[in-house]
């Protein structure tokens, strides 16, 4: 099939390249021409202009939107106007799933089909494929399907679950059309606040380890800190590291995210080159906010979004507050680090 | 009645300066003879060593300990040395209660009485009395209740519970006899595990008031950063000293710890004075400890404990984790304050 | 002055008494006929339809909306179609401060004034005075200033704020005008976050108090429960009404919150007449959203929220889904109660 | 080698089949006797008393234990007093790794050797091998290197760790000496901890997935209940096992607890089989003590933990405290479930 892509970051041309290769015909724009150049290299037709890019599609023209969340209305608003009826524009990045509700009313009104598609997979899809989640008309979906069967991974050589036979269904296949139009991002933000509540679950309990030989520091005593109950139990050097790697192989644990925990770990036990300032990007907050609305308590989720925020310095009104009641009521002056 | 206290720190002095005014007699002591004149020059009996101080209480003695809680277990051993049959030791600071255990059993040996008492009521005590939750056996509680009464605020002007009458309970006048060894303590570590949930309710509250403007920010348009999806609801500049005063009057939150909180926003808005280093003292610790292991879910008085964790730097070595997997995974750089 | 209130539930007639008791002109207008003569026999003039109502009151009119929160939007716009130019609509029950934008918008085309006012105070207003926090045009809140006066609790026997002299400022008589529409339901709004979240931390600290018998209990041995550690550390009996009591005098935690606590369980300990299914109306939700979109670490206030979305059962999915994993790793298969 | 097995359910009959398989020699031991005969029937010698078990090892013995926690502490004693000067005694279990310490100590004094081996693997370990994590001296553990071998899944197909080359590391073949006593305990204690929250996350997204058509419900309309601000954004029937299955291959949360997951939701989407009452073991417990001791906020640890107690009922006492304070500020009454 024949596939726009808008978009040519990390993403972006990562999903031309295996397009490509699984021998779909790409045409690429982006605002920056190096980037188009270089998958023009690789068997792209590259446009330089949207009104360019197109014409150079065949209709019913198909166009994959792949921008920084904050571009994308903008980019999906431009392409319209070159687009016509029955024409589709796909929106693989990260947008909050509200705004394809929106888009696709809007767009419907001229004709346009919208597919909403969040893409997970980071900097190993290229290699991997990526996984899709997909919103939009069945119809329209399925006329796609060729695209999202080369884009994601495949059954591949990952066991099926215990029950399944016969012919993969779509989700064996590593995609799956969720829903009407904001299902594939209101599934892909659920993904991601699950991936923060994993990501927190492994940096607390790693946290827990590295600390493990308190006890063997020389305790401080004040009134302001609590002295630790048992040094003795508490006098363990863990080489956290190597307790990563030794959960990858046969532990409930094992996943991916401590694939690459053990990765990280490997390279810097101390992860000195990071500072803890922890982003966000959309999805975790969402997650809450849809959390909150439909009243399903997320302990989890929630507090693992609220390490990021503290992480970077969010909480600090609050904590000088604190500070500053204890002083109110008790007398307590702050403490300084040591 | 004659009480001896040992300690004379803001806590240990003022409980004898209103047991002086409510007509019992002191002895004192403590490892600072200045603290010694002070209380000299108001009516007690200066001892200048722990020996001075046994002789100069009649049998059956009563001394009550007000250290640091690290300095309790050596003061309450040494005393003992002094003591005899039917005296009573009276821990008055904020130490485990399962120490209180471990010491009743201990003294008993010798035939000597012991009694934790939670006390509550900060550098305000001396003149509104301080809050006493008492463990220990009722024979040797009762015998104290003359001192009990007197350090403890007494009905006063608080309005009486609706359906009390008639003679004002032991817990009306502000003391109460819990149960056995260790009630006292673990009673007012819980109410300090309370405190903390209280406090950090008015912090997080009162953080989401003070950042109400954040829609008239720049926004900042990253890939790393959710952006704010709707400015225009977060354009308002609030008075955060005025919004803690009004509601000390007829709202559902007034407290004594809203009554600091306006007492410290007051003073200065900024909290400039504070570095948002929050101490935790124990209790809050122990009473996480208490829930976990009588399988009490917690949230909230964990979150508070946690919090004050972060606001020291606890959380780094984990958020450097989490920012060391988002580079794994996707490739993203750690963004770094502007 | 005169004001017009349209809504006579427990919070709007008991506005009409303070109003009247403080020498205010009252019209008053209720969909249930009752409720108006009831008020009549107290000195209001009542009136049948939204139209004799405006009739009644003399231009510039000031109206007071009390219904509830769903029904607070038609009611504003049926109001202003008898409503003209200078006029003054005002909310004060528990809307979304974003409605009160759009309201205040909308209303603004017609020379309508909109104020949001955020009441606290319960059943306890009509005695105590309601704790009042306003968002509007200052000219028009300013003018409306001697029936906040009147509704509010005014300065009263609470001692001022240490720092505070000379004439009280209006937070201090119990009312603020906290800044421009829905700054009075935006405050308002965190206000009952923090109520939940002081809830929750009584709450769960009475819990573990509750327990704190725990050791006394033959021990469950199997697999699947964590056998308690140390039985003799958890042998108290501890009346929590008696502590609810004792800490209302000289304590930290000290508050209104907890004087109904005490109150409550001094009632029935055992709280037989709840069930434990805890609603939450709004105010905690839209806080959480506000913390999420602000990005401020809100843990106390989610978890106090998740907390009454659990008493309901929403968290059963979740379990339900724990209970599986387990049996798919483990074999375990899930426990029964006793 | 030659190993004795003490303890003969799932766990310790799946680890002695892998050691036969393996070539190792099994002398097994177990109250029930049925199970010592179908290991017989397997290979293994029989042992019918810890005498006769005792005796059918060649000195220095090593035993391995594999029985409930509850019942470990008995077990070693008695283990102990037929066994010799540099006899080993593995204590397989979910011991709490403090009491490892103690065991440790006590055993040294006769001259046994005690190492603690924290097993994951679950039913899966006899196909996929144990990850295991040990904590002993380093000379014993090192002598009992072919059983872990065996025991482990060793380093298999799983990719090696970026950077890793050479003769693999022990962690790579699946066991890992992490310290002195107790380490091996403490390191699988956290590793459950991370578990807990990790199966946290999984639940609370897919409960947010499995109700995102709320806005299809006929909304509630009461001063009680929180109505859904926009129905419209809640509208999709989301398929949970189709879902589950798809993240399976190429996204950031593929893991062998989502393998699971995408198991049971295949089964039955509705879980049917399940109350919903999740069991804790005790690792998530110790886990959060450990983080509480140590000082570590641990928010997503403790939260999963405290869902568990809430799934069991522990959360109503508070609960109704809560609905009783409502009740008393607010004349709220419960609302019941429709």
């Amino acid at each position: 099939m024949q596939l726009g892509m808008v978009g040519l970051g990390r993403m972006g041309a990562n999903l031309v390249r295996r397009l490509i290769q699984g021998g779909h015909e790409c045409v690429v724009y982006d605002v920056n021409p190096k980037a188009i150049e270089a998958l023009e290299a690789e068997g792209a037709t590259g446009a330089r202009t949207l009104a360019e890019f197109a014409a150079a599609l065949r209709p019913p023209r198909t166009a994959w939107i792949m921008v920084p969340a904050g571009l994308t209305g903008q980019t999906v608003d431009d392409l319209a106007t070159h687009f016509a009826g029955d024409d589709v524009i796909i929106d693989g990045g990260n947008s909050y799933y509200r705004d394809d509700i929106h888009r696709a009313r809007d767009l419907a009104a001229a004709g346009i089909h919208y597919v909403d598609v969040g893409t997970s997979g980071g900097v190993f899809g290229l290699e991997r494929g990526f996984c899709l989640m997909i919103g939009g008309e069945a119809e329209v979906v399925g006329r796609l399907e060729p695209l999202f069967e080369t884009i994601a991974p495949g059954i591949g050589s990952i066991p099926r679950t215990p029950g399944r036979s016969g012919e993969p269904a779509q989700a064996e296949k590593g995609y799956l059309h969720c829903g009407p139009n904001g299902a594939g991002h209101f599934v892909k933000m659920v993904h991601n606040g699950i991936e923060y509540g994993m990501m927190a679950a492994f940096a607390e309990g790693l946290a827990v380890l590295d600390k493990a030989n308190i006890g063997r520091e020389a305790a401080e005593h004040n009134a302001e800190t609590a002295p630790l109950g048992d040094p003795e139990y508490y006098q363990y050097d863990l080489d956290t590291a190597a307790i990563a790697e030794v959960w990858r192989r046969g532990s409930v644990v094992s996943s991916w995210l401590l694939d690459l925990t053990a990765t990280a770990l490997h390279e810097d036990p101390a992860l000195a080159e990071f500072g803890g300032r922890v982003s966000d990007s959309g999805e975790g907050r969402w997650t809450v906010l849809a959390a909150v609305e439909e009243g399903v308590p997320a302990h989890v989720l929630t507090a693992s979004l609220y390490e990021r925020f503290s992480s970077r310095g969010e909480g600090l009104f609050a904590d000088k507050l604190l500070s500053a009641m204890r002083k109110q009521f008790g007398g307590h002056a702050e403490q300084h680090k040591a």
